[in-house]
């Protein structure tokens, strides 16, 4: 986005909007967000990390957003609220709002006479949409997107360039779909039969709530008989594998190349750490948060932090400890036949 | 796939064309499979885990399969069989068969004068082919789908939308490639040179067999020199990862977000947990079990299950019980000082 | 590539060109590379991997590359020098050239009237450039790519098909990106308020280097305020995640399926072993070596190799073993128990 899309604010108008307490000048304009340590003229940024508290003081923005425990460390405009980055989420996202869509199909689409695209979507070049699909009004649909038949696409949703949805899917409204994601392709569902595999047609459907976001080349399978359900305000990065059957429940937020499992339901509210795998037919808890690269098996009851990480050492230190892990069993038997002969010397000699 | 496009049978073709005992009603119609829970009328339904077998009293469904120690826990009417999820997988297949290929090549797509397309085959819009590259009888190329040049395709394939084919790749009949797959890429090969990476041209070919099905975004990349080579009846999920060189055995299975590393072999009748990892030049036997997010790193000569998974904890367990694993050597050292000690106090006192 | 692409040398031609000492027939023609077990008539082959010296008494090659030590294991017209695998690099990379630009626009491509394309770059069909973009001489775009608004592309790039570039990226000259890469994707930015995540917007870009090459289906991420960067002669092997505002060291090589979180800096010349992960906000040093599936932490400060793998068993030994896990904690208390008793017992006795 280039400076000239953003918009001007004063400091007060800010303030007027989103709240928090100002402190300097309500004059003072605002134009763009930046850090505290490349900001300039015009420029807001915002403390959220004590880590960065120093840089207060060399900061050459405009105005700034902190905490209370900060409000004093600063003599420049400010404003302070209990959390500066949901405040300075907000602030950017009134500078640099998402680009409206521009009405109209792109000549280069080849769209099914058949389907239904709201007269002030933005359909883009060279985009496929198939039978019967409908897509609601100010969408936009980047170019190359392909979109099956039979799909029901929401209001104000933004597919970036190079999208597929596959026929039958249902995808909510304000939802963003990056780059890549690939929405119903078939589940991994096969029954093996005199060795060989057998595909059991996967006939069901994606779901997808309202206001999700899903990261680039993240992919999301049909359900095999039932449906796949990404519930409202899910956010999942790039490169998340989501398999048949799976339920995400809402407001859950899934960092980058995990993989859920078939048929598992994971709650409303999780936090899920990157590079993490929950295997199939769980059930996961509300507010659980996962670590990076742990891997759940088991059902998750009570909301908590679980983790199942290695940790990492100097390949030197790694083998030394390592190779002991092939006899841990074994170990412990030692442990405890020490513990029986010294219980036994004892007893001797009491 | 609507409910309109489902053939209808009953009960009696379904046990004449696949086998099994019949019991109750032949004329039972069926035009629809379903789970116990959600079976409504017409739908067939299977048990196949004992998990749901209570699902037997209260489902709805017009018919089910089941294996001989269920079969009398049911008064409906149903079909009795050795392995009722193969079962159920061949009804599922006779109900919702594959859509055939509607001939013709869509006017945005753009062919080479040189490609050969059989006149039974599908090619959807915006698909792109290549100089000299073949597509044989009643194949299905998706929407936005790329086939570069000499790219030979078999019979009765189904190229999802947006499939990638590079150059040169052969690929087998009844063969299925989900959307964002990538066939062909360069191989990570690069010399070190003066501490600069040389590019080592990767100038093998991807060879996949026939009645392979290969997952959404997974990337199987060209040889470096020989061909990678996905034999007959493999299946693959999405995002797998399959490195140049590599030689998938027939009939082997592998979930999503695996990789393989260069020029590995893995065996027939394999199976492959998600998210797992088998380092590069490794030998893998046939019939051979790897567990979820194990990383292999040596050959495997027999055929067996394999793991290495950390187990996940609670994180302050973890934390108790990780901190440990830094000292395993010590620990282990600590032992067996331990065991001498007392070996010695034994001798002195005998 | 066929084999009509291939140039034709003789052997003296190459030593003279890449240096190396020639013993044997100087016009000994070439035509092509093969391994020492594939080779046959007019090809070279070469030894680096001690493991595959046999083979030199029963290769068809016409000529070898070989190191000082192996050097009369052949009686081959041979070229000997200090690394066969680099110098075979730039034999292949001789006899199988990047094929050159095309120049020219394909009809169907859609390219916005204010785009700037050099006139020796090549724009293959269907291909989708955005508002004020650049594209750099000689520079090839693949079937299928969608470039945005303000991307500036450098010269002698090559894009392979079904590439997504969006707004405002910054690609080097001679750089490879493979298909289904997505560069400038939004960061996984997000603020809790109430329970529900605010998207942060990310108006950071992309900036790639020169001589980069990105395998197929990766992801880098635009900045969140500031840049993602990827520096000169990075190499970035097929599904790496890349998170918004890190920085990846020149020369450093990623291989495959790695997650970057945000934040994360990486030094230069470092090595990073497939499936890894890196959390966010973490300095890594220059000439780090990072083991397969390792999950790294912490920063590292120095040079050398680390690695958290968990070692993979039978499922059998691994199930014993691993039940260990959850009680390391307590097993290292009994061990220190087990010393106070018998330090007290030794105390008493003396």
């Amino acid at each position: 986005m280039s400076s000239s899309d953003q918009k001007n604010h004063t400091l007060g108008e800010i303030s007027r909007r989103f709240g928090g307490r100002l402190i300097g000048d309500p004059d003072t304009r605002i134009s763009r967000v930046a850090t505290l340590e490349s900001a300039g003229p015009e420029a807001i940024a915002f403390l959220a990390n004590e880590r960065y508290r120093n840089q207060l003081q060399t900061t050459r923005a405009a105005a700034v957003i902190v905490g209370e425990t900060a409000s004093e460390l600063t003599g420049l405009p400010r404003i302070v609220c209990p959390d500066p980055y949901a405040y300075f989420a907000l602030v950017s996202g009134l500078l640099n709002p998402l680009r409206p869509a521009q009405p109209g199909l792109q000549p280069s689409a080849v769209i099914d006479a058949t389907a239904v695209v709201a007269g002030d979507a933005e359909v883009g070049p060279l985009v496929v949409i198939g039978k019967n699909s409908i897509v609601g009004a100010r969408s936009r649909i980047g170019a190359g997107c392909v979109i099956g038949s039979d799909v029901v696409l929401g209001e104000d949703a933004l597919l970036h360039a190079n999208v597929t949805v596959y026929d039958g899917s249902v995808v909510g409204s304000r939802v963003i779909l990056h780059s890549g994601v690939v929405i119903g392709a078939d589940g991994f569902g096969f029954a093996l039969s005199e060795e060989r595999w057998l595909k059991v047609p996967q006939i069901g459907r994606v779901v997808i709530g309202n206001d999700v976001e899903i990261g680039a080349n993240t992919t999301v399978d049909r359900g095999a008989i039932e449906d796949t359900v990404i519930e409202d305000g899910v956010k999942l990065d790039n490169q998340i594998q989501i398999a048949h059957n799976v339920r995400i429940g809402a407001h859950t937020a899934i960092a980058a190349c995990v993989g859920i499992a078939g048929s598992t339901k994971i709650g409303r509210h999780c936090r899920i750490g990157g590079m993490s795998g929950i295997t199939g037919h769980l059930t996961i808890a509300d507010r659980v948060e996962i670590s990076a690269h742990t891997l759940i098996t088991k059902s998750i009851e009570k909301p908590g932090a679980y983790t199942g990480v290695y940790p990492f050492d100097t390949n030197r230190e790694w083998r030394t400890n390592a190779a002991q892990l092939r006899h841990l069993g074994e170990l412990a038997a030692r442990v405890r036949a020490l513990e029986q002969m010294l219980k036994k010397q004892n007893g001797r000699k009491s």
